[in-house]
């Protein structure tokens, strides 16, 4: 990993510079900032480019390895306040590899069909195949995210869910799925701004949904509820990074880092031939052209 | 859409060009031809870059109106020879838009539980929501195509399936789906040199599969097959285009043109604001930073 990060802006991984535990209370984190990473806006779009062919190359290696038969897969779970650039980080991150690698789900409010099951049962249905990356647009934690802050279970219901969680998060790294968990942070000043953007331009109107303004009269009680899902379930099996989001282009460098490294980690190869390659090479020189 | 056409090397729209009764037999196609364009490489890769910019703009209004209510989508069916560069395709054209606005599914050799069914069963489930661009990597024609050339099922079952298929894509275009189908070809030599470069480069070799050389035996079986689902499921509800696949650069600027006037054919604007647009300007100035 030491050689990517040299000379590249970054003072230390971006696994050590945005993990809760370093970054502290989510209160009191800065959504402007860049924690970890030295270099200016130019500097990042620069980097991200670079970044982004080290993270395809990784993610066809993994798909490789998949389709050879070994079992492990990504699974990167974005979490955030409205306007934070939950969007912008699949289009612009998995943007950044071949999307047959990528395995997208978003989840919105349960429909009647999911109500009619436990929480984990949509998630379960929708977990990435081997050797892909799959991307979460909002998770298992909206179930301790707006249906704890509006209880919209009782509390003794969505009390129990964080060590539901963790059970199922444990099971899932053990069956070879790697869990990296992002919350993008944004300002209230930076959130009025998009949410004006996307009145102000027609093509931005169907982004633009009046329940986010509704929703954030409730900040702290969500800032309450990150915080309860940082201290109960952040542990070293699926960890938990706050992403400040102001910025778009770091949030952008920061999770494809963070997928680079959970990618490294695999310390994947490219499968080994099954079949005889040297007997193959002869058929194949004699084919007719 | 002949405002994108003007100066870009196109002498003909690339749906009139590729068509598959304008190309003629497939027998007699030439894989490294280039019809309907008239530029370079070089010309060709600059071209898809700027078209690229275009095809992610359709697609984000897809998105949008499938966000909105309306029930339209896009399915580009993608058959062609082992080695012909349909995941090329995926990765190259498919990747030059949001993967959140992509339904990609690949059709392997049919499971036991797909065997149990009909053979639209698994097609059926895998057509793109609304909104979406779906992109099938193999399709409901291998049930004509090695089906027919391996006599996998009895001829009297496949030769029915034609119009089945051709009722079947009656219906899914009537139900608000665009399809266009591509059959990229490539010559013998080119598969031979593909599959020479599979087999000399040890990051390649996941993609090689000893049977490929058995299949090309039925090199002219093959080509039968194809035009026999020429001669009986295209028509203009749901075209099959013939892509010359030799040239790499050229498979995917036709592709991506052929999307682009699908989409343009949709007409689509962005959709109208469900919402009162002044009164929630309104609104968020009114909100606290």
């Amino acid at each position: 990993m030491a050689k990517h990060q040299k000379n590249s802006g970054w003072t230390t991984t971006a696994a050590e510079a945005l993990r809760v535990g370093r970054v502290g209370p989510i209160a009191e984190f800065d959504p402007g900032s860049t924690p970890g990473f030295a270099g200016d806006k130019d500097a990042g779009e620069k980097l991200l480019t670079e970044r982004g062919e080290a993270l395809a190359d990784l993610q066809e290696i993994l798909f490789a390895n998949g389709r050879a038969g070994d079992h492990r897969s990504v699974l990167l779970v974005l979490q955030g306040m409205d306007t934070a650039g939950k969007g912008g980080i699949v289009r612009h991150v998995g943007g950044l590899v071949d999307p047959q690698g990528l395995s997208i789900k978003g989840f919105g409010k349960p429909t009647p069909e999911e109500l009619d099951h436990d929480f984990l049962w949509r998630i379960h249905r929708a977990l990435p195949p081997i050797g892909r990356i799959g991307i979460f647009d909002r998770s298992h934690y909206e179930d301790v995210l707006p249906v704890r802050v509006h209880n919209l279970v009782p509390k003794a219901e969505w009390e129990k869910r964080y060590e539901v969680i963790n059970q199922f998060e444990r099971d899932l790294v053990a069956s070879g799925t790697t869990v990296i968990k992002v919350a993008m942070v944004v300002s209230k000043a930076e959130q009025k701004a998009r949410l004006t953007e996307r009145l102000d331009r027609p093509d931005k109107h169907w982004k633009y949904n009046p329940g986010d303004i509704d929703e954030r009269a409730f900040w702290d009680d969500y800032l309450d509820a990150y915080q309860a899902i940082f201290d109960r379930c952040d542990n070293d099996t699926a960890p938990w990074y706050l992403i400040p989001a102001d910025k778009k282009w770091f949030a952008r460098l920061a999770v494809c880092e963070l997928l680079i490294g959970a990618l490294e980690n695999l310390e994947l190869t490219w499968p080994a031939a099954d079949f005889d390659v040297e007997a193959e090479k002869k058929r194949v020189a004699e084919l007719d052209d």
